[in-house]
């Protein structure tokens, strides 16, 4: 099947029945109807509807090569810095639609599937097998328009016995045999993102130190997620109603997270891209372009919720009458510096790609992993400053059926805007209060602070990788003779 | 009636049956049952409850000078430093109880009436009438122990017709007629925290202009909760549930805002502090040291909130064995230097008091303007600082049901911490999330930022009545020659 | 003559011995050789001499349209968006000389006056001998290498009379009298940037009101340093010493900032680009996009800057052995992701260059507003990181007369680094401290803060261009429906 | 000689004749009249003065207990909270003279050599003979009125040599031998600050690792300054000028810091206070509570510079008619803030003071240490607040010499403020400018940074004495049951 619509996407994860929990409760009957995810996987399947019409289907999928199918644009491998231009319109075209509220929309999942499948010959030397498993899933994901999630974080106390360097924890994920089928995998990864709704999910942790020769903790692979043994416990639901009047953005954007755990599930031998070797886990990870590619995509995303900050900033200064107060114009300002920095780094990490060494066209790292240091600094301030304008207004927030009832007309007479009625005016300051004071987003402010590590990491992977700072200090020391 | 018991603040509210709107419907029966508000009421009941208890009684309560019964301490006037120590005992043993959470603990209005009714002199020479009833209706507050609400801002559209200096907002409050009851009295007013659970409201808005002798928009008053023709129109609920083991916080701490709205209601003549008078009004709010008495107890609740941030900190530091890193000590430095601070400046606020001209000794208003200043910056640094440390331990929070059912077993094993089992990490991080992140947080963040004003207002406040900075230039001058 | 050499521009401006003051005294003999001047001059110097050279001179140079011969590509006007990359390329170059310390490199006010020159015709319709002036004005300057400095600033009571609406300022700047001559002006004009090193000043300030048909205080105009009654008054010369290996910065790249005094100047009527009429004048300096193409040079110039910090940033970190410190790399990739945005927003200003209505290749405003506001906010931060990298080392400074003296050896033996002797390491150390602890730096610092206007003046700037706020506001009115 | 005055003070340092160095020559002749010195020595003679003067006798002095002579009152040993209230009163009239500008005035070592002495019988038990030497010099110093100066820093690579943990350096300062008249030592030390314009030196370096018995690296002890083989290496001097007008921070405040090099001096046996016993070092600084004392002193500096820039911010606001401004005056509220907050930490230290178990009173050290994390954070952005609204006014600095030539009066007439003349406004902005923009203030920002560590270790400091955590982390658990 090559691209798939709406209702596939949705039939397909009914059929699925993966094993999963919310609130104590195993989910039974369809999940798609389920109050934690309905809203969701109706938004998700309105992306997966745009593929096919017109007024999309050209700009969003390409040409498969080898079925001649249409398939989705964000498999694409670039080759060009056109087909990179290709890829973030096609991007940026479902990032308006869910205003980068969605850290899963199926791009991410499709691209880092597409870094790992072009640098599958990374694996060849020691493993062929895996290189060819890599290579064929990416092919099966892109022709069978696969929903992915992935699962990459250990548990604290695995984490923290790698740190420690010690083996001692026994919970930590593990291979614990070898059978004819494939590997018999135990243990639980943190944070599946859209996991309960994905077809499949990609693990891919960090490897444990092991004295073993084949380390059992070091693997990658991919699984649909109703394999027996597979269990998905989801955190709290953070949906706090379905009107799209009252909760605009939990109603529809939210993205739940689950933990992933693993008793005895047998991974196939031909979904299996690494095993038994740390050094070459580590080096995949970081020699593929995965974040490079990856960034590629979540700056789109990035871009877009700015987008969507400033917009409800200059709806609240319009609806308040505040642009004669100069404190307003430089917060307003401050959003849009910060718009521009980021449009800025996602265009020049295109004006300055270089093919890599398969061929693959590579945006510019350090446009990129720069614009990962910069965005969990912005995204508390740009919510700081969507409080700091709507104020009393964020918290006095009636709602649809208080409008309805008897009080109405107190309300549309005492809470109205500047050439604003009062219930337009409480829908968008109820949207600026789920976009940067409530429960959703909070979510949302620790996802994209943590997106690809803490400071310190993503701080560490720019340092480490900007190769320019030595030319700079060169360039110094011929200053000081 | 002397202090009250929790029963007794229980028994009032019900019987009073005030007219209040929840999400579109009215409460009918006890509101201290209803969903919204039981929490809380419970919360403020065992606040009631301590002063008669003989742990605290000497410690909450002193003798009254017109009935020699014992009354809330939070009610007395200082004429000493001992007097403001004892006061600040009182409340901060009220504070440690409710963590600083609720920022109308009946302390707060208490202390409120206290400094209006200390400075009513001030209405003395035009307004003899006026002084008076300001006077005995402290007295009847102290007395009686009534748990009183305010409510002094106007809507957004009132506002603005005050900043564009027009007199043309038809719904702007205002006394409409003048009767032999009383000021009937039509208009709205935002933001009354808890005013749905006090026996009272105190209604002092700012003054519109007027070019009416008497202006009816200038005026200042207190009526019962219960009087025909007010209605309170309450926000959205923020009690996410009611098991404290899931929702440590918001199932006992979250105290509702309501709009305040009042459709001819007849305020008995002598329930009015100020009528007629825009220049009254303004003095007497500037002058009657409001802001600084009440400062003197925000600062007790500010305090007692960060050392509950504080405790969060230091416990996730030992759940995940964090000592190591030298980010996350300069993070908890950081609370501790903000904590320090706000101590120092309650601290030298008493040490530095002087009586004022009606004998009362007044804290350093210097010293509490600067802590007004501080809060709203760092409050929202203090929720960063508990997110960049809890991390995804504030994403992965599954609830008190899921560790009783069959997956229990699991999270037990996964998600434990360093020498902590699983459901106490998780309740830890679920207290650190409703502290920092969810929907609970946001609206504590915005009643810090906006308490006393915004950034301007409050800047403005210190800037105006900081009397050394004319010493301070002077000295500078004398550098110059 | 075309393109000039750096004899030609010392010969030129030895020649024109303008009056100049230093210090309480006039400078006599030639200005290129007195000392608050000489390094600063050589400096320059270099800067021509590069146009001529084989390895510059075709990425410096273009043929120019009149007279066939090589002139300034800084003078070109772009048409296309290679003009543009054109003009950054030899922009660059300069800037690469002078690592972005000289505000007043040439290649500054050969943009502007470009940009003035483009934008004649709006001056057209009502003055057409204004347009022709400014063209040829133009012209002018390309075809001789008019170094060229400018005033805008009126003295603080002039500006003060402005805010206040009042006209009694009678020191404020304004024309005399017409006489068959010119215009007779008189007044001050604060911050010629290299005022005394230029050939002829631009006096462009914004109006002031007036009552007059003909408003005295409504002009722009560009006149040779030299002309009688024209003095200019220099601020302390920051320049710490002569040695290079002391003062790597004073020492060559101090620009020397002047008050400009015009007492009864003759202003040649073809000198004349604006007069009378304040509504022209503001229409001109808003509408001829001289803040856009100018700030296209003023980018080039502060990732120079940003890059000499950085190159000393990660030579701080070598010397002393940093790398293992998680808190110097958060540091040093801060610094790389200010420097990445600032890279990216120049690029993206070109990539989203349109023609303006007169063919003239615009480069995007918004990406270059956006870092009018981004790059006084960074540069405190750049010289706070430098700083506390450099911690101790930037005070313990010895100088190349101690490494020459009889301690030289204690000094060599005590101060060494991790693999770099002691001499070296010192001057790095003195590098360093001169760009960002020195009075050069604290110049440099303000220069920055307030290069075109303070933070109100810059963020209202971006909002008022910001034409997309308003496709994002209506974007948010349809999420509320 | 019980308290000294500035003229005995000047003749014994001239006496002295130490070997000092400054920019590659040795200072020969008197150094009190050397340019580099002579200013701050006149500053340090007037602090001398003071104390016998009887405007400020009886608050500077109190009686020895050995001599019943007056001794200087910043070395009185405090036994309640009354003596530290004395002591903070001296130490405040010192600190207004010199406006918090010098980090060395003579109370700061005072009140180290108190605090050594009073916890010397931290050395008994092992060491008595070490804890007599420290107390005779604690009573030497104090009897004597001995000025003195102190050096605590490694060199860098003796630092790095620590951190590795080898021993290989060569050059790391070390114990050559023990002889009958003492220990022979040589190496250097960093930041001797007023090294070279004290009559002695007390050299208390962090120990580095040995594998001998007697560790060589670890030793305490104070000498002479002119002892032979002690050398005074003066960093380069930051003294803008003699005159006071131009220069009326750096004319008179520019403290001196040099780097000590000793090579084969003899430290006499009564001098030494630690030698050969790393624990012991480390235990002494620890525990003597030095950092405790110290820090009641560097407060009062702290916020009497604190009072000098808003002094300076206050005297701009006037000076420039600047109130009407919200960004003005939130800028101004900032700098009160930090101001009140620094002044309440200080009335809080007394406040909550203890006795230590020596009967010494104890200011609260966790009032002290948030002091210490404080002031390096506010003390940039004070500077850059005088910044911002000095603007423009710290560029165009003409000088004394500029007001008494033929330009004077072009002066006079364009510089002059709302209600200022143009003399007295230029010496404001050049006050403001060396406080904020020179070399004189990279300095003070660097040395306040800087002071008792970097942002690490004054936050570990903090943290780990900081005993209330844990009682509020204890207070969390109790919540979570």
């Amino acid at each position: 099947m090559p691209i798939k619509n709406g209702k596939q996407y949705v039939d397909r994860l009914n059929k699925s029945n993966a094993h999963v929990w919310v609130r104590g409760e195993q989910v039974r009957g369809p999940i798609t109807s389920h109050p934690a995810f309905r809203g969701l996987v109706a938004t998700q399947a309105s992306l997966y509807d745009m593929q096919g019409q017109d007024e999309y289907r050209s700009r969003m999928t390409y040409t498969s090569p080898t079925s001649g199918d249409p398939v989705g644009l964000s498999f694409l491998r670039p080759e060009s810095k056109t087909d990179l231009e290709r890829r973030r319109v096609m991007m940026s075209l479902w990032c308006d639609r869910h205003h980068g509220l969605l850290g899963r929309a199926p791009d991410y999942m499709n691209t880092a599937i597409m870094a790992f499948g072009a640098a599958a010959d990374l694996l060849k030397e020691n493993h062929p097998q895996y290189a060819e498993n890599m290579k064929k899933y990416y092919e099966y994901c892109r022709e069978n328009d696969i929903t992915l999630s992935h699962a990459f974080i250990l548990p604290p106390t695995a984490r923290m016995s790698s740190f420690m360097r010690t083996l001692e924890e026994p919970d930590a994920p593990r291979v614990i045999e070898k059978t004819k089928e494939g590997l018999v995998v135990s243990g639980a990864f943190l944070l599946a993102t859209q996991g309960a709704t994905a077809d499949e999910i990609l693990i891919f942790p960090p490897a444990l130190p092991s004295f073993a020769d084949e380390n059992p903790h070091a693997f990658a692979f991919a699984i649909p997620n109703n394999l027996p043994g597979l269990k998905l416990i989801c955190r709290e639901s953070l949906v706090a109603g379905d009107s799209e009047a009252d909760y605009p953005l939990s109603s529809r954007f939210e993205e739940m997270d689950a933990l992933v755990v693993l008793d005895h599930v047998v991974v196939p031998h031909d979904r299996v891209f690494v095993y038994g070797d740390e050094a070459v886990l580590s080096q995949f990870i970081e020699q593929s372009h995965f974040h490079t590619h990856a960034t590629h995509q979540v700056l789109c995303r990035c871009i877009a919720k700015t987008e969507l900050m400033l917009g409800v900033v200059e709806s609240i200064i319009q609806t308040l009458g505040l642009r004669a107060y100069t404190q307003v114009i430089e917060k307003a300002a401050e959003v849009m510096t910060i718009l521009e920095s980021l449009k800025a780094l996602l265009i020049a990490s295109e004006a300055l790609a270089q093919p890599d060494q398969w061929g693959t066209m590579l945006p510019n790292p350090s446009s990129l992993y720069a614009a990962n240091c910069l965005y969990p600094k912005v995204i508390p301030r740009l919510m700081d400053i969507v409080q700091l304008l709507g104020a009393s207004g964020l918290v006095m927030i009636p709602n649809d059926r208080d409008f309805k009832s008897e009080i109405g007309p107190d309300l549309s007479r005492y809470l109205k805007g500047i050439e604003t009625d009062a219930q337009l005016k409480v829908r968008l300051f109820r949207l600026a209060w789920e976009l940067s004071t409530s429960s959703f987003a909070g979510r949302q402010s620790l996802y994209e602070r943590f997106f690809f590590g803490d400071s310190v990491k993503v701080s560490s992977r720019l340092y480490t990788n900007y190769t320019d700072k030595d030319v700079l200090a060169e360039k110094v020391k011929g200053m000081l003779n």
